[in-house]
């Protein structure tokens, strides 16, 4: 009997931890929300909701809102007495989100809330090591926690990698444009802050959808897909309303897709992959780009104003291989994400028309492009989704893991 | 405060009829299962787990199981005094399955615990109208309904259909084998019958995963796909143990991805699909079939000792196109059903080869190609798994829509 009461005990104890971060979680994706909704989305009643908004309180995760002040609360207020609301502490814990391109970082601090609060990006050169890459990582990283309030809890550290991340430990199995095969850049990057921390990775088209689905242009949207243009191409999969990740966490390499037998090599080894036809390089040459501007072609292609003809074969291409997408996966939303932003703004009734050539009839009625609501910070903010997981999970627990004196010791 | 109560009334209902359900799901998935497991797989104590039992007994679903006496039980007792049992009765409640090809329709009638009880089939003529489609398939539910025990339950029917399925309402929206557009193939066959019972439609490679997960090669493994080989071609899609539906219950359109741009029309309207490589049509003109006998590709192949040597570019080109399945939802076990499996058995280092060609490494890796554990019957076995659903969700509203006097109904 004494074993069954501790057990109960232990439940009741994973319940309440359950419940806290369910509740941090509304907090999170809305940035302020009153006791009341709160106690509508729950299912729990209004005391308990109040005991454990106090308690995410004392933990200093979030603070009291006044109604009349807070504009998602003002915004929603029914009639009646306003409901007093909930918000994330600006000053409070944070993460630090990694976005790795072929060409570039980008790191941001960023709040619950998903707020970016600092940001910091530099250049990689294409020989760089994995190494070294770490090193410039943790130089930004350093950067953008040095702006941080002094004793805010860094939870942890999310990055987003263009390539295939194993789900269970977050190794880098394979990233072609970086020319990377199993490598611990989790395990670089915190050796190089000389920091243990939680870190977790993801494929950077992973990372778009869940963003996107989280707080974009996917926002309760269930089976949405995000399509990275970023160099390479990849594809994010929510379906159901969760992340498709596959046995090991590869799913969704869309960009080697068989696109046309005879088409040139792909730098992953396959001939006439999709990557070959609409990827950057391809992209470039058409807009006559210098090959040393490829990496940044998404701003080459936001100057662009009169397309130049050829992009329409390209943009074709582009639809066609997105019918292999619509029909393997029947999402209600694609999201051209990358240097397909702009490229869908310049050509889109070429990517629709590609588009409907190849998918089959049910799956295209039900299914829109879209740009990303996030612009281009979805990536960025997916990895910051992931650090911050955990946290959602179990609060009390992720603060227990957490760095109070993160700035300080960066400094050092 | 009463509506309170209420309230708390109406769902201890709920979960007892859910708690019903899922101890009839083991029951099902197992053919018999002994209460100790029952009350260690539910978490349930061994008094709730004697009242369930008790009550799906009185509802004539399962009944008592000597330990010494089944053969599951047997097999599964460990040490100390054997626990009684409890096992599907075999005169009990039924539904019906269809599995509709192209040029047959196969109908049996399954019992709790998936075993066919009875099975008939009829030949289709290429040019045969839905209704007449409906009214074949009509006559063999009540062939094999005529051999039901008399007052046996009939729970409802479960129908495949070689194409698209809406899965709101199981409206065939295209099933380009078939010719059809828009059929409501369900109502068609009740109105035949004359008869108002819950029926339900899917997709033929849907329904092949999900048996093949239930009972099949499949069992326990969380990311799998089955392709179907039936004319056709088509990818049923498992994924993190549920699924992959897609926002109308289209996904796994895989035999109309993009193949080879030059390649011939394909029936669906796009030119070299996957499935103008590998589709029954190519296999039956490499193993100079007459085209009367495509339809029975699967019992041609399975004649062949030696195979010629036109099968191996075939060959490569299922895995060529399965690298794109495994590259774009990375299971960890490919099921070849319908003509693939004894096409498979044949090539199968030509089928490898293709695969390792084209897929990315970390998703080859763990990924295992196979033949189907149940045999031809894993689409029909599927059909019966969605008759079944709704019994698991709640047997007592189950029993109450279903038919008991069905055979006597369709004798008349
Ligand atoms: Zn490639
Ligand atoms: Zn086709």
């Amino acid at each position: 009997m004494t074993t069954r009461q501790r057990g109960a005990g232990t439940n009741q104890e994973g319940v309440r931890r359950h419940n806290l971060g369910t509740l941090l979680r509304h907090v999170h994706r809305t940035g302020e929300i009153s006791r009341a909704e709160l106690t509508s989305l729950m299912g729990l009643n209004r005391s308990t909701i109040a005991g454990l908004v106090g308690e995410l309180a004392e933990l200093g995760l979030t603070e009291h809102a006044d109604p009349a002040t807070g504009s998602a609360g003002a915004g929603r207020r029914t009639a009646g007495r306003p409901s007093a609301g909930v918000r994330v502490v600006d000053a409070g814990p944070y993460v630090v989100a990694v976005d790795l391109g072929v060409d570039r970082a980008v790191v941001a601090r960023v709040g619950l809330g998903g707020r970016i609060a600092e940001r910091a990006e530099a250049a990689i050169n294409e020989d760089t090591e994995a190494w070294q890459v770490g090193a410039a990582v943790a130089a930004l990283v350093r950067h953008v926690v040095s702006w941080a309030p002094e004793h805010a809890p860094l939870l942890g550290i999310g990055i987003s990698v263009p390539g295939l991340v194993r789900r269970t430990d977050g190794l880098v199995r394979q990233a072609p444009n970086l020319g990377w095969r199993d490598v611990s850049f989790g395990s670089i990057v915190l050796a190089a802050l000389d920091l243990d921390v939680p870190v977790r990775l993801g494929n950077d088209a992973d990372l778009g959808a869940l963003a996107e689905h989280h707080r974009g242009a996917g926002v309760g949207i269930d089976d949405l897909i995000y399509i990275s243009g970023n160099v390479g191409v990849g594809a994010g999969v929510i379906t159901g309303g969760v992340r498709l990740q596959g046995a090991g966490g590869y799913a969704g390499e869309v960009g080697h897709m068989n696109f046309d037998p005879r088409g040139p090599l792909c730098h992953c080894g396959s001939r006439g992959c999709w990557e070959t036809a609409v990827g950057a390089h391809a992209i470039a040459a058409a807009v006559k780009s210098p090959a040393d501007q490829v990496v940044r072609l998404g701003e080459v292609l936001d100057e662009i104003t009169a397309p130049p003809r050829e992009l329409r074969p390209i943009a074709a291409s582009i639809g066609r291989g997105l019918a292999d997408v619509v029909n393997s996966y029947n999402p209600s939303l694609v999201i051209l994400g990358g240097y397909f932003q702009p490229l869908f703004r310049l050509m889109r009734s070429e990517v629709t028309a590609g588009l409907a050539e190849r998918t089959m009839a049910p799956a295209l009625e039900s299914v829109r492009l879209a740009v990303p609501g996030l612009g281009a910070d979805s990536v960025l903010l997916g990895a910051a989704e992931i650090a911050l997981e955990p946290v959602f999970a179990d609060p009390v627990a992720s603060l227990a893991t957490a760095i109070t004196d993160a700035r300080s010791r960066l400094a050092g």
